[in-house]
């Protein structure tokens, strides 16, 4: 099936059908964080490498760097971030911004194969976006809008993903290279939100045979216990053929609500990753951690290129 | 699409594709439960009595009750749990039994629609339990296995539990009255355990149309962090169209998988439920426990018939 390859100058993560899950840190993002966008702007990173460390601790095996603020120099703070991020964590990055020419700002400085986030189903960005994603190698977040706005109807988005994915082509960029976000809407305002995205997910992977990708965490806007109801649409998301999310590895319930569906996938052979993260502590004084850290999951390490 | 009506002498439960799914609960089973065997075998049902009272609080829409303890005389002593259960909740029960005499001894004191856990595709227990389903107005469990055993192709255990839908039909049972249990090994000892279990009752649903149960617990065996393994197979179960199942509600992670799934099913209308039940306490002073327990889900209670 399908594999999206993306790469850091030294890691290679691959999103695809027969593998595990991958997690993509959302935290890198001034939208709605006063501080962190007042920092950036002022040029001051302490905050983004903080949470570029914690989400990659956290297990994100990508981080999405946003650097959206009202008013800032844009391309050049996402330039800075991404430069940053790259010289103190080694996964992946997603490049996000809504406006072109940071997209291309990140692109130039970027190190390896990265994912651009995003381009819609609207001609202007089509046709901004996608000769970007030629012209530098990466792969890209196709959301499934368009100039009509965001359809209730499944089967309507996944006429535009389509459209996406053949336009995509005519520029040279493989069905591998995009990655399909079905839109997620918040379930407290659309009771059928979830039940939409499960049937798009379902023809996105048996017609269009592409990866998907969503900001999971709308799901959820407005409801208590949010965890839950992340996890939830996670795991189901998962069952009906999601290979990514863009979602906040520092809940723990997340994570293992990502790691409980690897298992039920058969993406975790042995349960080897399942148990190493939680079995019980072996008694004081055992070499119990002996084991730890032997096996990256399906995210391998791409060897170093000689210098 | 099918509905499965069970009943107490005062409470309706429905299993089926548009309805919040219902939980039996688990708990009253002496299988692995020396003192609890003992007990039961020594006529003292409090231990019996509490779970019934813990499960139906922590949210059991239905209990099952199972007596086997070796060499005891299992048709009376499920007889009188039974009448105990009953007499102290409201919910319908799951009769469970290995033992035709006792589920028939079950029936004889049960007050409302049972459901009888359980028959399988063996000739043998075949034409033993349907006379007996069929006698008593029951509904009943359908494992999907037969005298070759359990079958790891999926499509073998979907031919088995075809076979006993149209031998009930054959018995004057319709198809709304069987549930079938999928067969859910433990994924640590078969890595693609859940696949099949989803591949299974997608089948069920669209195919045979027939409502799911399944002892949910039995997925996680052998492993750390069980409930997590149970919340994640439950969710994306939930997903694939399984309706019911047999399970531990004492467990909070359990309910909140289940309570989570109907969200994204749509079967959460305005997200009632689990508002309600994760709220933010309101404020000390505050009325706001006002709307508390105003709906009660998708299980209706029946009007008590006049006497």
């Amino acid at each position: 099936m399908t594999d999206t390859v993306l790469s850091s100058a030294t890691r290679e993560v691959v999103i695809g059908f027969d593998r595990p899950f991958v997690i993509i840190g959302e935290r890198i993002n001034p939208t709605g964080r006063k501080i962190l966008a007042a920092e950036m702007s002022a040029g001051d990173f302490s905050r983004v490498e903080a949470d570029a460390r914690a989400q990659v601790e956290a297990g994100a095996h990508m981080l999405d760097v946003n650097a959206g603020i009202p008013l800032a120099d844009e391309p050049a703070i996402l330039a800075k971030a991404i430069q940053l991020v790259q010289s103190i964590t080694d996964v992946p990055l997603s490049i996000d911004s809504s406006i072109v020419a940071a997209l291309e700002a990140g692109l130039a400085v970027y190190k390896g194969k990265a994912l651009v986030n995003s381009v819609t189903g609207e001609e202007e960005r089509l046709e901004s976006v996608l000769p970007l994603i030629k012209k530098y190698g990466a792969a890209v977040v196709a959301i499934s809008n368009d100039e009509t706005g965001i359809s209730e109807d499944p089967d309507v988005r996944f006429e535009v993903a389509k459209r996406i994915v053949h336009r995509a082509r005519d520029h040279g960029i493989p069905v591998s290279d995009i990655v399909v976000d079905p839109l997620v809407m918040p379930i407290g305002a659309i009771n059928r939100a979830a039940v939409q995205v499960m049937r798009l997910l379902h023809r996105l992977k048996t017609e269009l045979k592409v990866n998907t990708t969503c900001g999971a965490s709308n799901i959820s806007f407005g409801l208590p216990r949010r965890n839950g109801i992340n996890a939830a649409f996670l795991t189901m998301a998962i069952g009906s053929g999601m290979t990514s999310a863009i979602t906040n590895p520092l809940h723990p319930e997340v994570v293992e609500a990502v790691l409980g569906a690897d298992v039920m996938m058969g993406h975790d052979p042995d349960c080897a990753r399942w148990i190493r993260k939680f079995r019980e502590p072996p008694p004081t004084g055992a070499a119990g951690e002996a084991g730890r850290g032997r096996r990256e999951g399906g995210h391998r390490r791409r060897p170093t290129p000689a210098a």
